[in-house]
């Protein structure tokens, strides 16, 4: 199964704080094992986990790693490295070279990114060459390539689960073990 | 061809700033015709503005509107409306026919929501029944119904335009008229 793996660049603890969660919550809905945050903030990894814990599956947050050591080890266990901006090649002209990628790391930044970012990647896309929003970013990607259809991915050992209606909200409790 | 605006509802000025943004910068670039803010907040109106200024095109932002009366005069012209959260009904489901629709108003809330908007929309949407991120509802419920590729839109008037480069930074500055 392929393997994506988030890597977040770049983050401000408290300005970047719901912007850094979203594109958690993005990656762990469309199937990335983790997220690698290049800043300490630990509120965000209790907030992701917390999400973890009630609606399932494995999904890892790892606080305040540096993203040069991350990508080497990376890149040494025979992963590649996207990095999403608004400048790279466009991601329609990449698609299909990064569906058949099956170790990817996606890497995106906040308003600054360290330049040597742009030569570590194997790929520097542009997910549209307009301003950007790196959630949709790492949406529009990842919803591109993935296997199958990301919307129906079940989280083994929620809590809650929805179940989807037409008009309302109607959540189970799951039993405990 | 194909009319979508987003109705953006429960945004608190400060909390949402960022995050309103980034579901107006993501609606434009893919290709809606302008943010209806059911919020008080200029400070939204003028970032995105700002953007339609240096990077063209003719997205609109609305400020303060009231979300009954504008959803009210969509339809009476006509319009569908799809409201966007995570207890709706899958958006694989609903996708053709929203496909279909050629004058279609896109809803999301912030974390609360008028209940009665589950009774105002023509469907109501879950974009993969987990925690939600707006910015990527948006993005793929936007990506899956465009016509043709919305990357490759373009934005006539623009100040600057980006060239899509493998490595690092490309801006071109337009010459003024």
């Amino acid at each position: 199964m392929k393997r994506i793996v988030l890597l977040r660049l770049g983050h401000r603890p408290e300005r970047d704080k719901r912007i850094t969660t979203h594109v958690g919550l993005t990656a762990r809905m469309l199937g990335a094992e983790g997220m690698l945050l290049a800043s300490d903030d630990s509120g965000i990894v209790q907030s992701l986990e917390d999400v973890v814990r009630r609606w399932g599956g494995n999904f890892y947050i790892k606080n305040n790693v540096s993203f040069k050591q991350e990508i080497r080890n990376w890149k040494e266990g025979g992963g590649k490295v996207c990095h999403l901006s608004m400048y790279g090649v466009n991601l329609p002209d990449l698609a299909d070279e990064l569906k058949k990628c099956d170790k990817l790391m996606i890497v995106v930044g906040a308003e600054k990114v360290p330049p040597e970012i742009y030569q570590l990647a194997d790929w520097n896309v542009a997910v549209g060459s307009q301003p950007h929003s790196e959630v949709a970013a790492v949406a529009i990607t990842m919803d591109r390539i993935a296997e199958g259809e990301p919307l129906e991915k079940e989280f083994p050992g929620a809590e809650l689960t929805i179940v989807p209606a037409e008009r309302g909200k109607h959540v189970i409790e799951n039993a405990g073990e």
